[in-house]
């Protein structure tokens, strides 16, 4: 059986329903994968978040192997069993934590700040070296200069028990020039390519793996890695990187890539990285993306912001303001969180955003995902029932919470 | 009805087995209240902890009339509703955070930091002047100047909805003399007498008061104070201030007051302040307490400590050692929390606590208010079935766990 099944597509777009084969379950798509870095959902249970319709969360390959290292969770039976999570998991490469250390993160850059480039956010690691044999850098952790392989990153994951590994890419940043781009992603798919040995050679029956797409902002560049990654030999394609400074930009780049992705090729899944905000799950959709990950609602649960059916405040009610103090409804009415299930106020939520409680951060994460995966469920049922375009102009539009 | 029944007495000490009635349902003593200083307890949902057997919760009068202030939460129907707390709620009166501000805690003293004396956490509070008429402080959310009285403090705790209300007191400290801990202990005599009245003209049926005994390590001054609350006209009594040095102090000055709250004073119930550990527990139930409140089990669960059987250990395994890096069993076999109850490792726990990560927090605040909840239940079933001696000893003696 192949490890991932097509059962509806949207004649209009690019858009279908799937379902991905784990050897940890099943994994209904379009899916949004939460954020599990370190080994935990931040602040939620592994109940809670199968409770919120989730089938699958993302293991960071760089964090888990820094702390608590991929050998002590192999010698604990393996990260579904260490975290008590027992449905699918994705593990990205590392590619991502090890060059928005070297590079500066996407969004510093965008924001103008990649004057940080070198440091990472603690300022305690940095990318020493880029080499054709890895990535050697300086663990924020415990300061120790390690290196990190193509065959080292299928390692790790393989040690952490990944349902679906990522192979280890760089992740070029959007300041770096077209002939940089170029070089840096000819290197990744050398790197693909021993990813794809060492695969063959160690991988486990089972085991999915995906390569990542790179190549920049840079049409030809996005279309010759789409075609490498899927003739690579590897079960699913990642697409990774700078996608622009913008969103129009960033759909233009997914869709240089997804060009290639058609005909025999469009069997394969499809994962796009580090994206999840509502328009852009929509799009992702319609291009033809069949999941995604990013720490958008878990980090703005965080940061006291609940996620909301209103295009025109960007999806986001910052809770931690003022004008949120006396009201009394809850986030939204419709909403199983049990933040709105239980009725709780934006008033309370707010006042506990605005004191910074733990309490606060784990109703707004839970809440978030919740919205996340409603959007995301609703896009899915709409395409098995015919009528995305319908379904994805009344989410463009908005509702009433 | 009285608002307190006494329904089984050990026949060795003090200890009693009874029931408080309050608008909020009744509350099985000796019990523990953990904190909701804030409107929540930290991490926690008011389901979970009325899962783990709790049936009251501690607000702060302090802290919520600062932050989100009294006169919102009346507006949105009360702090019960506010947080979605369907139980009782006692509120203390403001006074020991008041006063740890201006003397700095007790322990913080008792290690030996008194010179911060003046200052609070943050450095942006502080004590401007204690009056006849009530605290002067500057506070710690906006730096502006704001004023107490014993009736302030009565009428907080009344718009908070509070089922049970403290009188506002001077939490006197250990480093001051005799001297000033009799004028301080008169003039909190003074403030109970004003809040007495209060409540006589504006207390609402069913909303249950208590005096604060003060009077620092000093016995006729305790002894003083223990018969001038119980005879205040408040229904029950609370023992607050400085306790001690050490331990054996601790019980000596509870002991002092606990001699003069006999006989017909024995039908009020009796609180102890911000006293929590487990052998404090045992002695506290053996000297008459009723009811306990104490920041320790959810402060240690935020920085990685879970309370265990090992009273070599004084009760505390800090999990963020490395020593606790591989070790597959849960915390403990037999715990109902969500930790022990999934089976979740210590490992596990001490990578999320290492990590300092919320889920981590969460988790193990959950365990120290199980475990904290269990030696409560079983102080309660031994006195109710005459073997507290038997029993007291066994958990001083510690379990397997």
């Amino acid at each position: 059986m192949s490890a991932f099944t097509i059962e509806a597509r949207d004649a209009r777009s690019r858009a279908r329903v799937g379902t991905l084969h784990t050897a940890h379950g099943t994994v209904r798509t379009p899916a949004f994968v939460p954020l599990a870095s370190t080994a935990t959902v931040k602040g939620l249970l592994p109940e809670e978040v199968a409770a919120l319709g989730y089938e699958m969360v993302l293991g960071n390959t760089f964090h888990l192997l820094l702390r608590p290292g991929e050998e002590l969770i192999e010698r604990m039976g393996g990260l579904h069993r260490f975290m008590g999570w027992g449905g699918a998991i994705v593990t990205d490469s590392g590619g991502f934590q090890l060059f928005s250390m070297g590079h500066g993160t996407v969004a510093e850059e965008i924001k103008g700040r990649n004057r940080r480039a070198g440091r990472d956010r603690a300022g305690t690691g940095a990318i020493v070296a880029i080499e054709e044999e890895g990535v050697r850098f300086r663990a924020y952790t415990d300061g120790r200069e390690r290196f990190l392989s193509p065959e080292g990153s299928m390692q790790v994951q393989a040690a952490l028990g990944s349902d679906l590994v990522l192979a280890l890419d760089e992740c070029t940043p959007l300041h770096v020039d077209r002939s940089y781009t170029a070089r840096s992603t000819e290197r990744t798919h050398r790197w693909l390519e021993r990813c794809v040995r060492w695969q063959r050679r160690h991988g486990r029956e089972g085991r999915l793996f995906y390569g990542i797409v790179q190549g920049g902002v840079y049409e030809d560049l996005r279309r010759e890695s789409a075609q490498f990654v899927a003739d690579s030999g590897c079960e699913g394609v990642a697409i990774g990187g700078s996608l622009g400074a913008e969103k129009a930009q960033m759909y233009e780049v997914v869709e240089f890539a997804m060009r290639e992705l058609e005909g025999e090729r469009a069997i394969m899944p499809r994962h796009l990285l580090g994206i999840g905000e509502v328009d852009d799950l929509i799009r992702g959709v319609e291009l033809g993306i069949d999941t995604f990950d990013c720490a958008i609602p878990t980090r703005l649960g965080r940061h006291g912001t609940a996620l909301i059916g209103d295009p025109a405040r960007r999806w986001r009610l910052d809770l931690t303001k003022r004008a949120f103090r006396e009201e009394r409804a809850p986030i939204s009415e419709r909403c199983p969180c049990p933040a709105c299930a239980n009725g709780l106020s934006r008033a309370y939520l707010s006042h506990l955003a605005r004191a910074r409680e733990l309490t606060g951060m784990r109703l707004l994460s839970a809440h978030n995902l919740a919205f996340t995966a409603t959007v995301v469920r609703r896009l899915r049922e709409a395409i098995r029932t015919g009528s995305l375009p319908a379904e994805a102009a009344a989410l463009r539009a908005g509702w009433e919470e």
